[in-house]
């Protein structure tokens, strides 16, 4: 017996009694059933009970995340911290979030319910973590300082493999340090995976003799068949190739885990569908608790959206997701890459420097800024760089842009 | 290239114009980014595009499902289908998700969005599927008609291997045709699944012999490391047992799809974490097709909730899923024994009989029903005959109760 701890923070809101529900939530998630059982006895539940730590009232609201039939509200809301015996569930990813997050969605009476954290106790470092992380991804890509400038092949699906290979010699000149397949591109019938790496590690290893840099490039390898992955990574690896883009939600915890045990290539993470838990504010999942459970399971290199993002992600949800990216679980080494993404052409990077802590740890990631640049591939990669050095340097982007004619190009198209 | 298409529907919701959206989401979710590209041709378009190929409008409604500061409504509503060329997609269930699902939930601007089926092409019909069903569930476990009377081991979590064995000696007394580990139990240091394998197995050889009929017990295998989840599986089939309980969301598509492929045991699928994809009518996904990937995955049994389960899930709703399951993909073959489960007792039997089109092709699931009879847990599953003789004969259980002991208590103690 240990006498360690999970403790999992939800958010929670109901009509009534918060605390009445916080106890129900503990007692269904562990021992508990809906009639009293013979079974159930004091011991059992001294020792494998879950418990209702703290209670942090928040202000009710007056429309339920989940629409409720119960008339109208108020409804109640807390962060609620419950403690889950270490005991009683051990170290399994699949038992954690079968035991303190799935069953907690199913709960009679609640109108919402956000997993906001989860704080692990040192079992959990247990987990092999990221194999690459910052460290490892700088010396892979061989950028040492500054942000590692990034670009994904476009449009994201369509091009045969000769095609893909043509634009990454572009983007190898233009001078991009990592270059990945969108994440849509697995490994369909017009651009199998195995034609794909034929067809693009010659240019990244022409480009490497002809300049000395070795330019990264991901290859979208993901399967829900981890035997299929397999061979898709192995094929890669094989061929010379270091990193692949891994859409985590598609193959699972499983996936994940078969595929780190037995990787050498730096697996760069997509979380798409990650939205479908965590875009209404009520509901699902923070950002903070769902990256954690990835980074245990081995993700070096994290997509966060970014700021001005194409999609819905607010400003403010993409900062804190940085931060969560560079918090330590157990040691610093744990701490994945941030990939800051999505509608980047450089235009937000004083803003993004500015709100993440003055750190150059981050790929930035540029697609359209960098392919639609008016001056070419190659100037919307300096636009990038101008744009970083402004950030670095303290300037503002329009005064920068006056001694730079790239990002004065960026500015006028993109701005 | 084939002429074959993936068609998803999507209830969308969003303030002005519907059609607009659905274009939107066909262009994102293949071929478009943010910006004019000199690579996306007209060629590429034409072949690899996704396209609306209908939209039928719904009432609008007045509160968003994701909030909006947009401002006041309506928000209009409509179920759009969409169709993805095979070509740009493939068959993998990873590819699937994500070019249909993951990134439809993060585009900007919609109010809501839910996926509500998938109509897949043949050529998905090269996935496992069941390894057993509702036909290989009947052979295995020895019950030619007649729902399967199944009990679950309670407590949930806390019991020794060794009282785990003893409540499975009395559930096998009891005439359980099926037992099952609760779905938070798989493998902890109190109860290792090697310990538990240990205890439980010779209770059942010992019935066998003694009774003539085997009752399946299904083992909580499921881990996020399918390495592990392959060793706790070999160890319960090595031990003679012929079923596991999964956490298909715990494991995802990867920790399934390597299952499946190895797997001498009848799958028993808890969809524990389901509720939150499902349980926002506005959001998520539909479980008419959230079941199809999971049985093309290889769920032998599926786990739905029952009439007045003791979740927040609305009958209906577990009468769609029922109906979900009963109708096939491909082939009869591909369908699952429906688990009629959570709060069941018995006085359920006539109203899911009625509902769900007279079949008798279910196991139904009692815990505390059983455990808890006050005639003790023999006379509660007798109690649980006696309510679908009453079902298939069309009578009302309390007129059957009155020459039915068994019956009447648990009508007294549960009704």
């Amino acid at each position: 017996m240990t006498n360690e701890f999970i403790r999992v923070t939800y958010r929670i809101e109901c009509v009534g009694d918060v605390e009445a529900m916080a106890a129900k939530i503990a007692s269904d998630q562990s021992t508990g059933t809906f009639t009293e059982l013979p079974g159930e006895t004091e011991d059992i539940r001294r020792r494998f009970a879950a418990r209702v730590e703290d209670i942090r009232h928040l202000p009710p609201v007056d429309a339920p995340s989940f629409p409720q039939d119960t008339g109208p509200g108020p409804f109640n809301r807390a962060d609620v911290v419950i403690a889950y015996p270490l005991d009683a569930v051990g170290t399994d990813i699949a038992a954690l979030m079968t035991i303190t997050v799935g069953g907690v969605f199913a709960i009679r009476g609640i109108s919402g319910v956000r997993v906001m954290d989860f704080d692990l106790p040192p079992a959990f470092a247990c987990h092999p973590g990221p194999q690459f992380g910052i460290e490892g991804s700088r010396r892979l890509i061989g950028v040492e300082r500054g942000p590692i400038i990034a670009s994904i092949i476009k449009p994201s699906l369509g091009l045969t493999p000769e095609e893909t290979a043509e634009m990454v010699a572009t983007l190898c000149e233009a001078g991009a340090d990592f270059i990945k397949d969108d994440e849509k591109l697995m490994s369909p019938a017009y651009s199998p995976l195995q034609d794909r790496v034929a067809a693009i590690m010659p240019v990244i290893r022409d480009h490497e003799q002809r300049t000395g840099k070795r330019v990264i490039y991901a290859f979208g390898i993901s399967s829900a068949d981890p035997d299929m992955m397999m061979r898709n990574h192995d094929m890669v690896a094989d061929a010379g190739g270091r990193a692949a883009v891994i859409n985590i939600n598609s193959i699972g915890h499983g996936g994940m885990s078969f595929l780190r045990k037995r990787s050498a290539l730096c697996l760069h993470a997509h979380r798409n569908g990650w939205d479908i838990l965590t875009r209404h504010p009520g509901l699902g999942m923070e950002f903070r608790a769902y990256q954690k459970i990835w980074r245990l399971l081995g993700v070096d290199q994290f997509q966060i959206n970014g700021i001005g993002a194409k999609y819905w992600e607010p400003d403010d949800s993409f900062v804190r997701s940085f931060h969560d990216c560079m918090t330590p679980i157990f040691s610093e080494a744990d701490r994945p890459l941030p990939v800051v993404c999505s509608g980047q052409w450089g235009g937000q990077a004083v803003e993004t420097y500015r709100r993440t802590g003055q750190t150059l740890d981050l790929m930035y990631l540029g697609g359209g800024g960098i392919h639609g640049h008016p001056m070419g591939p190659a100037a919307g990669i300096r636009a990038i760089r101008q744009a970083w050095e402004a950030a670095e340097k303290g300037a503002e982007l329009a005064d920068y842009a006056k001694s730079h004619p790239e990002l004065a190009a960026s500015l006028t198209k993109f701005g």
